[in-house]
């Protein structure tokens, strides 16, 4: 198994070449072990006197919702918990950050199924969502409460050992309520089709951004790579979060922009916030700037979801030169959660530099 | 406090007349237990900034869905623990084993709210299901999952210094998977309004009936108090599972039963499952004696939401005197249920008179 070095050196090409070889058998090892992780749910049912069916169904859950994203989230705990070590992983420790990397993406596979359901969405990484499916439909809700399940199961499977047992599962368990507490602030923000600025607000945004995603996108996995050294204290961990928490809403600001200018053949779908009635970050910037006549059309264009209302709202957009100003906040939110790095003494800032340097201007 | 001794006396009138009372200050107890964690719950919130509507949402959310049942499963835990101890609790002891019973009830709800949304019910104790609110809709999903998150909060609250605690989460989380199995067994069982009597045998009935209803409902509450006093082992939990998951399904059949049979005045609701195209005890029965002319009305009209259809199915039930079919089988499960009772030597068998004296020929 060969890990990314982690080195001051600047790069050769040649070395270019290697680390990308070797990220490349990385992340066929990561996805290696989710079909190990997989395996064990499955071998786990027969004792429950599941039957066939009901076996083949969790399979076909599991594969469809699981794997299949960018995994972004479940790799960083491996990035991290090498910076945090200096050194290549061991076998043991590249397996064991990987299974909790996968338990993020079981994570979100739980909350995504939930999700998608509550936003009557349609597709998911391109393919129908899993509530979509003809056997599934209302089922999702239960289907994803199976898929949480997993989670303690992998955990205790693996780490139920490990002195820092009770902490991951008190970690995975406040990630997990935090998430919840940001969908329902989420849900309640905008209902389908009614257009109502009044809630949206930076502060209101900040708030749903931070809760529904900074948390399990960003603090959790440094948090994990963090537990499993045994090296930090309470503070440590605070002081990772006050630096992951703004890299994380930085990161959401990056999606609501792309979401109405990013190509839809890098970022993988097309755009659906303004008629989704999303509190996105551009809506809210364009409210801050809009003349009278401009809030108008927003207000009248704004969650229809129709081709020419959509071009009504980019249209003032356009007018506001809201491109310019995400460009602007891009640039300063950089500096701003640079100058945090800088400052923290407690936790490597290679571990906080590594994300951010895998986000800035990325363009999917 | 008062609380109900444990006696072999035969009790006199009087005797009746305290332990009538003394029940019902045990009641007004435990629900006042309900009013704290609730309380708990809600002081949490500003800790993770809810805005204050967020946090009225909460407050109506667990006081629509936790209490307001019968609590029987709650309230067994307390009753247990006493039984196990053979003395009266102390004031502590008593708070305890009425935070756990709560966190049943908690259970409860997480499942229900989903189950109701998943069944598209309309009522529940009387009123609108949480789902049928007109603020509340699919986002019941993310709700359900909130009211699952007090509970390892609740547990980290009280009993995080317990020498059982991990024993407690981990019984909790076997529980709660144990229960979503259960809930995929039966959703996939039955499609609303398709008649496919292929499925309905007693042998899938009694594998949904154990996984959905018998371990929460009957096993978790005697777990819970079991590991209270810290004295069985694994194999006494293992003995004691033996003998409640058969009452669980005792307990399920009666219900059918009484969805059929029962007083609506008395049992509190009007019975459904025959529209509901139900994987029932009794339409199992009925289709195990029915000649090829009567099930072939069982065929037309089960799953039918019309009085006309629901009067034919009851006609052939009638003919086939299902009624007594049922009471045949009580009289034999009490049977078969006290021997095994009898038997057991590890666990006081009080536990399981007790709860079987509460439940065999109940009307509601
Ligand atoms: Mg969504
Ligand atoms: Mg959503
Ligand atoms: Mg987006
Ligand atoms: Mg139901
Ligand atoms: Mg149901
Ligand atoms: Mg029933």
């Amino acid at each position: 198994m060969a890990h990314l070095n982690v080195s001051d050196e600047v790069p050769t090409p040649e070395m270019n070449e290697v680390a990308a070889r070797s990220k490349q058998d990385r992340i066929k090892a990561f996805e290696d072990v989710y079909k190990k992780l997989a395996a064990d749910v499955i071998a786990d049912l027969p004792q429950f006197e599941m039957p066939a069916d009901a076996i083949a169904y969790v399979a076909k859950l599991l594969d469809y919702t699981v794997p299949g994203g960018k995994m972004n989230r479940g790799l960083s705990v491996i990035d991290t918990l090498e910076i945090l070590l200096r050194r290549e992983l061991t076998d043991d420790e590249f397996f064991k950050a990987s299974v909790l990397g996968w338990t993020i993406e079981w994570l979100q596979a739980f909350f995504l199924v939930a999700d998608d359901l509550m936003d009557s969405s349609h597709t998911r990484r391109g393919e129908p969502c899993w509530f979509r499916l003809p056997e599934v439909g209302l089922i999702a809700a239960n289907d994803s409460l199976i898929l949480e399940s997993c989670i303690w199961r992998i955990f205790r499977t693996y780490f139920g050992n490990e002195r820092y047992y009770v902490d991951l599962v008190h970690l995975m368990q406040d990630v997990s309520f935090k998430t919840q507490l940001g969908q329902m602030l989420d849900l309640k923000s905008a209902k389908p089709g009614v257009v109502n600025f009044s809630n949206f607000t930076l502060d209101t945004y900040r708030r749903i951004v931070k809760y529904k995603t900074a948390f399990y996108s960003f603090v959790l996995p440094v948090h994990m790579a963090m537990l499993m050294t045994g090296r930090f204290t309470p503070k440590d961990f605070k002081d990772a979060e006050a630096i992951l928490v703004p890299m994380g809403e930085y990161f959401q600001i990056q999606d609501d922009y792309l979401d109405c200018y990013g190509d839809p053949k890098t970022i993988g779908k097309i755009g659906t916030d303004i008629q989704d009635n999303k509190c996105g970050w551009l809506i809210i910037q364009a409210l801050q700037r809009a003349s009278p006549a401009q809030r108008k059309i927003l207000e009248e264009n704004y969650a229809r979801d129709n081709e020419a209302s959509i071009a009504k709202v980019k249209e003032v957009y356009k007018q506001l030169n809201i491109a310019k100003v995400f460009h602007d906040y891009e640039d300063k939110a950089y500096v701003d959660i640079k100058q945090q790095i800088d400052r923290i003494q407690t936790v490597p800032k290679e571990v906080f530099n590594s994300f951010l340097g895998k986000i800035f201007k990325r363009q999917h």
